[in-house]
C-alpha cells in the first residue's frame, strides 16, 4: 500500500513521497524499508530521530522531519486503522466449533463463531454471532453471550458467585441461580473471572473491554464501554455505570456505584461510592490530585513527626506558663 | 410451595397469607406474584418499600409491611434454604468422568463425583465422594481430595511451589515433593492456584471455602472453616487457624500465623503473626478501629505538613529566645 | 545413599556417623530414621532441637548438635540438590505430545518436550526440546519458546495485549501482530498470563522463573534470572532488567525501567523507573529503609494529627503577640 492510498484510508496529511509503499507495521527503532511506524508517546521522541521508519503516523503539533509524516488528528486511531489495513486481526485456523471443544446439546452457538479445542459451553447457555471462544474458555450453564464477543484463553464466565450463608459454623452454599449476560463487541481477556449472580443476573454492557487476570463478583452490573484492567477486582453487587476505566490491581467493595466516565487509576481501592467523571486513586479513592499529594506526603511523615517532636520540645522548654492558659481555659 | 409450608422448613415466623404460593426467588426490584424475595441489606429499604414480591424475608426487628413477611431469627440462612428448598443446586448434564476428561490410569475417583470435560486428575491423584472437578481444572499427581469438594473451572490444584536454590546466578529447582490435602466441604473457585508443598503437605482443612483468582503458596497449613475471598495471596508456610476471614485482594507473607477466627480485611497485608479473632486491615495490618483512622488521616497528611510548618514559622519568628533554653537543655 | 555419600555430592562437611544412610527428604518435625531434614530459618530453632531426622542440612555456623550435620556453606543450594538426589524431578505420565493435547499443524514442538492432555500450542508457534506443557497450558499462535521451559496449567502465553484506540466511543481493537518470546530454562506459573506484543514482542530473558496468576503485559521486556512473584502485575512496553527479583502482588506502571537485580519488595507499586540494585517497597516505591519507616509512622498519624492540633491551640492561647511578627515578616 502506498503511503497516498494509506492516507486516504486513515484520513490522515501526508508529508513526504506519496509512492513509497508499506507493508507492515513496527517499532520506531525496528522499524525499516517498507515499514510504518508510530510515535505513541512524547517520551520516545530520541527513537523516533533516529528511526528508519519508510513514514511514520504523528500527531498534528509534528510539523515536518527526516521522515514521510503521516500526520493525522487521532493518530493512535490511525495506528489502530492502519495495524488492521497491513496485518488484519488473526486468521484462525479453523472454522466453527472444534471437535476438541466441548458444547452441551443444549447450548446454541450463533453463525461465524469460532469455538477453539478445550474451550466448554454448558447447558443452555447462548452463544451469539462471530464469536471467539480461545482454548480452554468456559462458559457456565445458562451463561448468554452477544455478537461479536471474545472470551480469550482459561477466562471462565458465569462461576458460582462466593456467597455462603453461615449458620452453626457450616457455611451453607448458596444457589447461584442468576447467569451473566455479556452485551455485543465485548472482549474478556485470559483468565479472567466473571461470578454468575446469586439471583438476578451479572451482566456486562456492549463494547466493554476486560482484560487478563480481573475477577467480577456475582451481581454487578457493569456499563458499555467500560476499560478494566487487568488484575482488577469488583466485588459482589457492585454497579459500575458506562465507559468506567479501572486501572490495574484497582477494586471495588460490595455494593457501591462508579458512576459513568469515572477513572480509578491503577490499584485504586474504591469503599464508597464514586461519582460519574470523578478521576479517583489510591486506598482511599481520593480526587487524583489529592491523592497524589498525599502519597507523596506519605514518604515525608517520618521527617513530620520529627519535627512535631522539636516543636513541643521547643515549647516544653517554655514550659508552665504556656500550658496554664490552654488547661484553664475552653477547648 | 405454600408460604406456610415454606415458613415451617426455614423456622420463619409468617406475616400474611398462609396460602399464597412461591416457586422462585427473585431480587426485591424484579420479584412478581409468585417470587420470594430477600431484605440483604439495610441500604435496600426503598426496594424493599416498593417490592412486587409474593413475600419476603426479613429479620424479626421488621414487623410488618405491605408484602407478606417471612420473619427470620438468621434471615440469611432462611434465605439460603429457601434458595436450596426453590431452586435446588446446579444439575450436572452428566453423571461420573466425562469422557472429554483426562483422569491418569493410577488416581482414584469416588462415587458420585463429577468430572467435567477438560479436568484432569494426575497420576496417584485420589478424588473422594460426590465431588465436582469443573471444566478445565487440574488436578496434579498425588493430591488428595475429601468428599463433597467442588474445584471450579481452570483452578489448579499441585502446582509446583515458587522454590529454587540461587547459586552461581542460576535459580536451580528444588523438586516438590508435598502434596496438597484438601479436606471435606471444600470448595475452590475458578482459575485459583494452590501449590503443592516443598517436603511437607499443603493443607486445608474441611469446610473452607475459597473463592476465585486466590493463590495459595507452598507448604501452607490452612484451617476449618476459613472463607478466602478472591485474589487473596498467601506466601508459603503460612499457617491458617479455623473460621479465618481474608478479603478480597489480601495477603499474607510466608511463614507466619494467622489465628483462628481473625478478620483480615479487603486488601490486607499482614507481614507479622495476627492474633486470633483480631480483625485487621490495611498494608500494617492495623486493628480495623485504627486501621480506619489512619486511612482517613492519610489523606490529611499534606495539610498537616503546611500545619507544621506555620507552626515552624510562628516559633523561628520568635527565634533566638525559643531556640536557647532547648540547646542548651538536656535532649 | 550413605550420609558419606551424600556429604561428598553436595560437597558439605559431615558431623557424625558417616554410614547412616537416608532414603528421603522431610521437615524438622515430621523427619524420623531414614530421613533428611534442613534448617532452613533460624526460627525454627525449636524443632531442630527436637528433630528426629536421621541428619540436618545446616549453615557453617551451626557447630555440633544432637544430630548428625552435613554443615554446608550455601545450605540452602545443599538442601535443593539433595532434594534432586533422593527425589528427583517429577517423572511425567507420557513421553511427548498426548494425543489429547492440542498442537497445530504448523507449529513445532522440540525432542524430548511433554504435552499434557488439554493443553494448546496455536498455529506457527515454537516450543524448544525438553520443555513441559502442563495441563491446559495455552500458547497463542506464533510464539516462541527456548528449551528446558515449564509452563505450568493454565498458564496463557501470547494473549492480546489489552490495546485499543478509542474513537467515537468506540475501543476499536488493535491488531497483535507481536509475539511473546521466551527463552531457555524459564518457568512459569499456573494461570499466569503473558500478552503479546502490539508490534514488537514481549521477551522473557533466559532462567527466569515465574511464579502463579501473574500478568506480564504486552511488549514487557524482561532480562534473565528474574524471580516474579506470584500475582504481581506488570503493565505494557516495561523494561525489566536481569536478576529482578519482583515480591507477590508488586506492580510496574507502563513503559518504565527497572534496573538490573533491582529488588521490589511484595506489593511495591513501581510508578517511576527503579535504578539497578535497588531495593524499594510501597505505594511509592521508596527505598527499603525509608518505605519502612514511613509505612510504621503512617500508623501514627491520627496521633500526629492530635499533637499538632494541641500545639495549635497552645500557640493560639497566646494568640496575636505570635501571629503579628510571622504576618508582618517575611515568608
Amino acid at each position: 500500500m502506498t503511503l497516498a492510498e494509506l492516507a486516504k484510508h486513515l484520513e490522515a496529511e501526508l508529508v513526504g513521497d506519496p509512492d513509497v509503499s508499506v507493508t507492515a507495521v513496527a517499532g520506531l527503532e525496528e522499524a525499516g524499508p517498507g515499514q510504518l511506524s508510530f510515535l505513541s508517546n512524547a517520551r520516545y521522541h530520541r527513537e523516533f530521530a533516529a528511526t528508519k521508519a519508510a513514514a511514520v503516523i504523528v500527531p498534528l503539533s509534528v510539523k515536518a522531519a527526516h521522515v514521510p509524516l503521516l500526520r493525522a488528528k487521532d493518530p493512535y486511531y490511525a495506528f489502530a486503522r492502519a495495524m488492521v489495513l497491513l496485518h488484519g486481526h488473526r486468521r484462525h485456523p479453523h472454522a466453527g466449533v472444534h471437535p476438541a471443544a466441548h458444547v452441551d446439546p443444549t447450548a446454541t452457538i450463533g453463525e461465524g463463531t469460532v469455538v477453539y479445542p478445550g474451550a466448554f459451553v454448558g447447558p443452555r447457555a447462548k452463544v451469539g454471532r462471530d464469536c471467539v471462544l480461545y482454548p480452554n474458555a468456559v462458559i457456565y450453564d445458562d451463561c448468554v453471550l452477544g455478537d461479536r464477543v471474545s472470551v480469550h484463553a482459561g477466562a471462565v464466565i458465569g462461576v458460582d458467585g462466593f456467597g455462603y450463608a453461615t449458620h452453626g459454623g457450616v457455611h451453607h452454599k448458596i444457589p447461584q441461580v442468576g447467569r451473566v449476560v455479556v452485551g455485543d463487541d465485548v472482549e474478556v481477556g485470559a483468565n479472567t473471572c466473571v461470578g454468575r449472580g446469586a439471583i438476578g443476573d451479572t451482566t456486562i454492557g456492549a463494547g466493554t473491554r476486560i482484560d487478563s487476570l480481573v475477577q467480577i463478583g456475582h451481581g454487578v452490573t457493569m456499563g458499555r464501554g467500560c476499560l478494566i484492567v487487568a488484575q482488577t477486582g469488583i466485588a459482589g453487587s457492585v454497579t459500575i455505570g458506562d465507559y468506567v476505566v479501572m486501572g490495574g490491581q484497582s477494586a471495588a467493595t460490595g455494593h457501591l456505584t462508579i458512576g459513568d466516565q469515572a477513572v480509578l487509576a491503577a490499584r485504586t481501592a474504591a469503599t464508597n461510592d464514586v461519582a460519574p467523571k470523578a478521576v479517583v486513586m489510591g486506598d482511599r479513592a481520593l480526587p487524583i490530585a489529592q491523592g497524589r499529594r498525599a502519597l507523596v506526603a506519605f514518604g515525608h511523615v517520618p521527617e513530620l513527626i520529627e519535627r512535631v517532636r522539636k516543636l513541643e520540645r521547643l515549647l516544653e522548654a517554655r514550659g508552665t506558663q504556656l500550658e496554664q492558659p490552654v488547661d484553664g481555659g475552653p477547648h
